[in-house]
């Protein structure tokens, strides 16, 4: 095992608590034997000997008692370099390094290929969530259409505060800080960068296609105001920040992870504080969900214990596991030529002929109205819009227009509105 | 191919439109070779050769150039026969047959392993849900504690009608078997058959046991009337037909499936028309949930060929994937020593001192009220009461009573509240 955070420890002490169940599923015992850490001195709570533990992690991958290398480190340094040494090695790994995977999995799959060696790594995407396994074995014969998931904890656990209590997103991220759901930097979760990452991965397994990180348009959660969750509850709404890949009829591969507004009705829109949730939709299939705790150490250590057991089974009968799926190349399409609904809050000077100024700009780009809301009066005039479907480009250039019309004094808030038409 | 009914059909076009993408997951082509049907001469919509429909069964599993045989008749014989041929021929089997695993599993089974052969059989549960192999391989690692779902589609249709629209079950029924939701005899369905199958081969997956048919408790939804459905709604509670299967510190398992009122906000509330949902409860990953379309041809033939692609890899592989898991030999608790939450509703005399009797006979049987609502005067007055949790038997006990009980003019319904305390 290389890494013994949270997940890594709560990992061996499964290990050793149901270790005559593992055994019998896995055909063999699975032992921790040798485990990299930064200070291999310090006092850790699992049932491990001191002596497993090291401070050099290519000991543990050069250890000729190891046959399976567990990476539990994240980023992409030295984790990449490890497993890339373990394959040398001949050794399968197990990983729940979803930055690596996210930039770096065509490296790491071709590597594991060459080599006929298993990379599992379920606990990447959603925890303890069974996704990848489902999605690469149970759906080989279908046809994925869309991926739309809640894959970030943090933003999750925010955004239904801000949505059940009226409060702030500064206040809110504060008091998740204080609570341990947000780091002390919390951009990795709050711009989205840690849900592009699962998006990437995700959009990989369902179109059987290589989608990176840089591939995924992102925009974080700072934005959303309590404005705007209470305009979306009032027009039936909920925002949330959802990772979303799709493929079209052209073959090409939408990838986008960004705040968006849904349905209230829709199974996605009860999931609730730090749950995560992936709704999939299929040809055949039609639509499905899996849904769980998508963090924490036990929930994300069942993960890694179900791949390690596949793994050693398949090193047991000299086989493998399905490989890389990513057999086609296929194109990402442009942001600007996707079509979506969207929300947008503009505060403007409350006189006649406005309204109908600012209708003619999203006629004049294509983008059709589907309902509009005017509160208050005087300076405070706000006017809510719901588009129909319009392509992003056109939306993007009403709004620019909008931003120099007379009478618009300020566009307040944008937001797409997914999963309605 | 034994059987070419909707799922059958659907998995053979299905095999064929995504030959390609199959191919590169199993390592080799999935062709069907012979199809075992009652009527050879039928044209079929499925892209196959005529000669390839005969008309003996045995003829498929006997048959040189058949490598797995997929089962797809349903019913137990010729069914469990034909499996076992099977096997004895060493050819694997993937079978959607629920109501065999759910009686003669063992049997089954232990063939299986004998040999040292695959048997697997996603589609049995959840249509085209993955449950089977995120229970057996994903969770290798987790004690399960309670599975808890809505695995039958017809019944959850008549429900979420009943529910939206205030009609009785007879009305909504009758709607179901037009539209084709229900078959022409419904007691599979609506007597909870069907559900207890399914109960029964989750419970064996989820606690490593041998459960069958006949040791889950069942009660089917011809009782729920919509008065039930009504104040279930006033109370914040949606009535469904539930399949639980719970394992105690004990390790002795409780498994059955009757209609319950379970709060609107719980996740399997939403679970809505002909959709079937599986939430699944453990130590170290808290709460899953598995949703979709819980029958229909497509959704099902995705499971089949799921299954058909691993069976194909192992072959290849000279290797075999998880045989059965039921290692555990426990035992089933009898419901009278369940304990849980009940609903019942009573038709009383409007007169003093009736509900302190009331009270008195669910106080000596231990049995404690958390709320109660009295409505309408006269020879029309009802109570409902929501208890605390109790044994089953002490409620059962009061219920005797409470029938006897002068003032007490009928016991109109009770129904189990389930996910609340």
């Amino acid at each position: 095992m290389l890494g013994c955070g949270t997940v890594g420890a709560a990992t061996i002490r499964m290990l050793h608590e149901h270790r005559d169940d593992i055994a019998r599923r896995a055909g063999c015992r699975l032992e921790v034997t040798r485990v990299a850490v930064r200070d291999p001195a310090r006092v850790r709570d699992v049932p491990l000997r001191p002596e497993a533990f090291v401070s050099d992690p290519m000991a543990v991958v050069d250890d000729p008692d190891v046959d399976i290398v567990c990476e539990l480190l994240g980023g992409s340094e030295p984790a990449g370099s490890l497993i890339l040494a373990a394959f040398e090695r001949e050794k399968p790994v197990v990983t729940a390094n979803k930055e690596l995977l996210a930039t770096r999995g065509r490296e790491l799959f071709d590597a594991s290929d060459a080599k006929g060696l298993d990379l599992y790594f379920e606990a990447a995407v959603g925890g303890g969530i069974p996704l990848i396994r489902p999605l690469k074995e149970s759906l080989s014969g279908e046809r994925i259409r869309r991926v739309m998931g809640i894959v970030n904890g943090t933003t999750n656990f925010i955004l239904t505060k801000m949505s059940d209590e009226g409060r702030a997103f500064d206040d809110v991220l504060a008091e998740a800080q204080r609570l341990g759901y947000a780091e002390a930097d919390p951009a990795a979760d709050v711009e989205g960068h840690d849900a592009a990452a699962k998006c990437a991965i995700l959009a990989s397994i369902a179109f059987n296609a290589r989608v990176t990180a840089a591939d995924v348009f992102r925009e974080g959660i700072t934005g959303v105001s309590t404005e705007d969750i209470e305009f979306a509850r009032r027009l039936g709404y909920v925002v949330k920040l959802l990772a979303i890949a799709e493929m079209g009829d052209d073959e090409r591969i939408a990838a986008r992870v960004h705040p968006a507004m849904i349905p209230a009705a829709h199974p996605l829109a009860n999931v609730r504080d730090a749950f995560n949730a992936v709704f999939v939709e299929g040809d055949a299939v039609g639509e499905l969900m899996f849904y769980g705790r998508g963090a924490g150490g036990d929930p994300t250590a069942t993960a890694v214990i179900g791949d390690l057991v596949s793994v050693a089974r398949n090193l047991l009968a000299d086989a493998r596991g399905v490989g890389c799926t990513c057999f086609h190349e296929r194109t990402i399409r442009p942001m600007d030529e996707m079509t979506g609904q969207y929300y947008i809050l503009l505060r403007v000077e409350d006189r006649p002929g406005v309204l109908a100024d600012i209708a003619s700009v999203f006629g004049r780009s294509d983008v059709s109205i589907k309902s509009v809301w005017q509160e208050g009066t005087g300076r405070d005039a706000q006017l809510v819009f719901i588009t129909h479907r319009a392509r992003e480009g056109s939306f993007q250039e009403a709004v620019a227009s909008l931003r120099d019309l007379p009478g618009v004094e300020e566009v307040r808030s944008i937001l797409r509105v997914e999963a309605e038409e």
